[in-house]
């Protein structure tokens, strides 16, 4: 993609409303611009970031078996009134009436929807075990919404719902999910720290909160030091279960069996959450199937969470520096960012333009910064959305068909031909 | 796919709510399934055909440099005051207000928000010409939603918005938009009639509805038989558009330059409609540019639609049999089903296995019938949902190595090896 061809805002400044760094980078970077208090539109290059979180959490799912349904985002009240669920949830839920006068509501989350969904059509225990989930819009009335998408109103997220006959089997669900979250956070760069959460009287341990590790979390976590490492392997997850980990609120110095030197302290962002809840809904909802003894057996289940657009910024709340962004490649909006120093010059046009073709041909994610810009803006611009590779090209090595290449992260130069350039990647 | 494996919840009978042919295929072949009036879930075949739909629509719209976003689907009123349409729109459109009694409004279509973002970011005519375009979800408060996601409330839409420096520049987007419209349809395995469509004051003759040709459209369509042969080429778009077509409301035998006998008189239903309309919003909302002289410009806009999710039923009503489904190749779920016509039977079973394995590693999108059931139900599952070719296995041939394959669409059968059947796909 040419810049000039493209829609690419950045700001210079930071932005008065912002307070934390993800935010002030995504409205600085053009990734997101505010359309109401909490609501956001995405432009280009955040939607970019978005769906390439969302096509990993995708495929991790699919991977251990997971199916992928859609429901709509808004909803009637009459499974919530099943539920008890209707008069419980708070002002956060959107409410209205449609011209009908029906009472309606913009899902918060999906329990009830997809509890229907399965009594409707899954008779049989044949037919169990059975994880849906979606990756939809979801809107929750936050009466301060603040932090950008980290806290919005309109927000986007995978839930996804474990249906088993027992509870040993929703262990097993359960446990597929551990796993796969794990796996996906990973895939995004990122450090997830497990955390046991409330789970209210039924789930007994299985809730988990997954959190980032990041030095403007919310939350601070107290865990063994050892599950840092075990994460960066290949997953052991027994050894993992076993290792402590708990939020502040839930963190009792006097019974933590973890050595002090070994005990660490540290800020998280909470992107995940794994529940099991038993048959909270399916007893009210008749989510019955017949048993493999032909008897009916209620079913059980679980529900998973991962809030895909706070991830956006818990990525960046994770890995920036003071000019800006450090996308993980995994997720960042392009690969490399071609930056031509100086256009009016022709043979570094020609050069750039050649490097810019030939990386579409390898199938590189180029973003080409083609405008008629002094250097330091379009190496700011560069730093500051993040890409993890800079090629600069300027009339001094165009003249001998060199290019330099920059690595975001670490800062680090090299000065290259450019066939050696194009093989990096 | 294994169908054990899946949620795959095909009806022996029609659905009583359904009237036409898709709605009710779609409810039996376990596409969708309705959540409240007008209102549905996509399960996950009708889930992967939207998405298809989808992408093929996307990577028209990138080919002809036009940009992605995503707008949210909760706007504030605030913008639809300032376009004066707030009033203007009627019950069609779903209103509440938050919390804080603010009044909002869940987006039934995006040209207020877009120009916002135009008139926010874009300053200068040096980045125009510019068309962004979203596939998000849009709600219309029908009064009678009816025919399935032919009609529904809650929609999937691609809506686009092109900004221009002057009338134009606003053509040559409108026919960049035209050609990648008749293209995508194409793909799509569809014939599409471009309609002149009424366009108030301003776009003279600039405003096309795109019609899907189907016995069971909803509009009467009067075109030169030669549209559908252009259609079927490489476009010649001029030779196109000046090629008579209108819908019945706007066709006037008395002038009508086609002779009878080159005159065709067919059903179509609208999926798409392209739109000029000035500077209707870019006025009220202030969306000026600095021209090359230096002075201000109100920029040109036109809007551009497709009905993602009325797609998928537009599809069925144009390719179906009594049987069923017949999806064309590029939006079917699954390109092949394979039938297993005994799992009991060892030599069976072990042949659609590695049937199944062998595609899976070629890259094909399989759907692999492996269930417990009579070949009969099998059979009719499989016509039901209208996968393009059909793989079946049974103990005769897979005592030799041999398959039987069958062409959806014309039902045409052949008894191949093993290895030829795998080669035809």
């Amino acid at each position: 993609m040419k810049l000039t061809q493209y829609f690419f805002p950045t700001l210079r400044d930071d932005p008065q409303e912002a307070q934390i760094v993800s935010h002030k980078l995504m409205l600085r970077g053009g990734f997101i611009t505010q359309s109401s208090s909490g609501i956001y539109s995405w432009l280009p290059m955040g939607l970019k970031v978005l769906n390439k979180i969302s096509d990993i959490i995708r495929e991790e799912q699919n991977k251990v078996g997971h199916i992928e349904v859609l429901m709509p985002t808004i909803q009637s009240s009459d499974l919530w009134r099943e539920s008890g669920r209707y008069e419980d949830y708070g002002k956060e839920m959107l409410r209205f009436t449609d011209r009908h006068d029906r009472e309606m509501l913009y899902g918060p989350t999906n329990e009830e929807l997809i509890t229907d969904i399965f009594r409707t059509f899954i008779k049989s225990y044949k037919h169990i075990p059975l994880t849906l989930y979606q990756i939809q819009w979801k809107f929750r009335d936050e009466i301060r919404p603040r932090f950008g998408v980290m806290r919005g109103r309109e927000f986007l997220m995978k839930d996804g719902y474990s249906f088993d006959l027992d509870m040993e089997g929703a262990k097993k669900s359960y446990k597929a999910h551990y796993e796969a979250y794990l796996r996906t956070f990973k895939r995004m760069g990122l450090t997830a720290i497990p955390v046991k959460a409330d789970s209210g009287a039924i789930g007994g341990d299985m809730s988990h909160e997954f959190q980032i590790l990041a030095q403007t979390g919310e939350s601070t976590l107290y865990y063994d030091s050892e599950i840092e490492n075990l994460n960066g392997q290949d997953l052991d997850i027994d050894k993992l279960q076993s290792l402590y980990a708990a939020a502040e609120e839930k963190h009792d110095p006097s019974i933590c069996p973890v050595p002090a030197d070994k005990l660490k302290v540290a800020k998280g962002i909470e992107v995940g959450h794994i529940f099991y809840f038993g048959t909270k809904y399916s007893d009210p909802f008749g989510a019955t199937v017949m048993g493999s003894d032909g008897e009916p057996v209620t079913v059980h289940m679980g529900s998973y969470g991962i809030g895909v657009s706070r991830l956006v910024a818990a990525i960046i709340e994770a890995s920036h520096d003071d000019n800006g962004i450090i996308w993980p490649e995994a997720v960042a909006p392009f690969k490399v960012g071609l930056v031509n120093l100086k256009p009016s010059d022709e043979t570094t046009s020609a050069l750039c333009e050649k490097f810019y073709v030939s990386a579409l041909a390898k199938g590189i994610e180029i973003l080409y910064d083609d405008r008629d810009e002094r250097a330091g803006v379009k190496f700011a611009d560069m730093d500051l959305i993040g890409l993890p590779f800079q090629v600069i090209i300027g009339p001094k090595g165009a003249a001998t068909g060199r290019v330099e290449i920059k690595i975001r992260k670490t800062g680090e130069r090299q000065d290259l031909s450019f066939e050696d350039a194009l093989k990096l990647f």
